[in-house]
């Protein structure tokens, strides 16, 4: 059972999740190699009940013939079947953990990586996101559905076998909130979108940007606080991802294909996370603009002068890194 | 030389500074303990030219003979000899790396940590952490000095050598502008200080409480966002750590060498981040009460989902961190 906690000086909720680490020695590293991976096709049974699948028709469900699968977290950070209660203050505040978290298994095969599987795979996972997206924003208790990955155990993975997480809360998430606030400022300001105007500095400056196709762009950002963060934008104005076409949605699956391809060239396959930051479910705010963030994890990125500051210091220019991640040579 | 970049959509700043690390390899953990240590004694002519030191009365600077010493970051971030320019905006927005990143050693020794060395040694730092404070707000530019620790490669710190680091900024930092905002507002609302209040509910409800003297208190936060997490108050409502009194220094030498020393023990000398907050330079706010947040770097702080919400997922409750801590056995 977890619960939401909000910090009174700075004004943060954090999830504070069932106490199931509290000895020092659950903090060493596990060998994972040792273990038997329960993401692999034929170890259906080792996790929660499937809630979706792209399987064979003639299978049922938990068991091999799947292409892309749906499970709750085995140890979720947050659970459905919570009962959701206002927040409690007394002099902090509390709400009970209630949300969902659930992992989206890439592929049966344990080597798989963005980067090695089929595009017409990668569409089955993007289709996937977008199915659960619709899933979720029909439960009208939950405000934000954020889907993210985290690829290596120094990005947070705690499983090695590719995978996502999507994650729905009671709550509009502050980062969020925050984006709202500044893209709506924005446009009421010069009656045009924050993110689409962006596209159009970075595609007539040309300097940070690593790749385009048809419908989307990937860029540096001018204010990158990583080395080699990336941010993925999709051209057309629009707030929710589950909003895209058919066409966007294969365009998405060969930029993520390449750009995942350089990055993993250039920097000999990076831990990373990324996260999808849509409007909150159900709305389409006119100034807001989805939009993919990813954060190769190169070194520590958070020391005592970021956590202090909110400011980041990065040693690596976004006119240089987009440099390197164009001229990586692929393969013919 | 770097600069302040501002990022249009989540409107933060970040240093880019001098393109340093461009290549992959330049991301590769170097063998440090293959390196001549340029903070021990004896290696003074390894740092730039000292700009304080506590140090026998019969030598000079940069030669042995030091107890604490401070010498300007190697590799700044920010210089003070840039010129401080208005930001420009070109539709994005930039700043001249303006400001100070010093270094303190805390000792002369390589194998010193703040548990094992003197109490007398411990003030030294203290001291000098006042002093320099003192020094950085003679200067009209810099509206904010942070002093930090990163502790072990994993919490960010580049050399082994204990020390800890001071920067000095041209402008506030968003994180203490929310804190001054937020500890403001409560003020107004009702007549009391924030920090204060908290303080008084933590020794009423005692679960979270690790520690305290006559003149500080420390705790596990109710919100805590990391396993461990713990806020150092002075129980004296102040909003300038150069403010403290002498009995103050020698009680938070005191507090400060156990509270490591506990953190030690139970976990196994972790990594960890440390950072001051304390209010804008040369400001006494009413409503600010400066404080020590510790983070404790247990395991991979941050994924995709802390990124993209700024929602934490601690799976420590702070009452049993507080009570592993309290728990822990010290040598008589």
């Amino acid at each position: 059972m977890s619960e939401f906690r909000k910090d009174l000086l700075n004004q943060k909720w954090t999830i504070v999740a069932s106490g199931r680490k509290t000895r020092p020695s659950d903090f060493k590293g596990e060998d994972e190699s040792r273990k038997i991976c329960s993401f692999c096709e034929g170890n259906e049974k080792l996790t929660p009940p499937e809630t979706f699948a792209f399987r064979d028709a003639t299978t049922g469900p938990d068991v091999p013939g799947w292409q892309v699968r749906v499970v709750p977290n085995k140890y979720p950070a947050l659970d459905p079947s919570e009962i959701l209660l206002q927040s409690k203050v007394d002099f902090y505040e509390v709400m009970s953990g209630f949300g969902a978290h659930e992992v989206i298994i890439e592929g049966p095969n344990h080597d798989i990586s963005l980067s090695n599987i089929s595009i017409d795979q990668l569409e089955k996972i993007l289709k996937t996101y977008i199915l659960r997206y619709q899933h979720w924003s029909g439960n009208p208790h939950l405000k934000y559905i954020l889907i993210i990955k985290n690829q290596g155990c120094f990005a947070g993975a705690s499983l090695e076998h590719s995978h996502s997480q999507l994650f729905a809360t009671p709550l509009i998430p502050a980062k969020v909130l925050e984006e709202l606030a500044f893209s709506e400022e924005y446009y009421k300001k010069y009656k045009s979108c924050l993110y689409c105007d962006v596209i159009e500095r970075e595609k007539s400056e040309q300097v940070r940007v690593v790749l385009e196709n048809e419908c989307f762009i990937a860029f540096c950002p001018y204010a990158s606080r990583f080395p080699f963060e990336i941010y993925l934008l999709p051209k057309r104005h629009l707030s929710l991802f589950e909003d895209i076409s058919k066409r966007e949605e294969s365009q998405l699956a060969l930029i993520m294909k390449e750009l995942f391809t350089r990055l993993n060239y250039a920097l000999d396959n990076p831990p990373y996370n990324y996260f999808i930051h849509v409007s909150p479910a159900n709305t389409t705010p006119p100034f807001y603009h989805w939009h993919i963030e990813i954060i190769p994890r190169l070194s520590s990125t958070m020391g005592g002068f970021e956590w202090g500051t909110g400011i980041f210091i990065n040693s690596v220019k976004p006119e240089d890194a987009a440099c390197v991640l164009r001229d990586v040579k692929l393969d013919q």
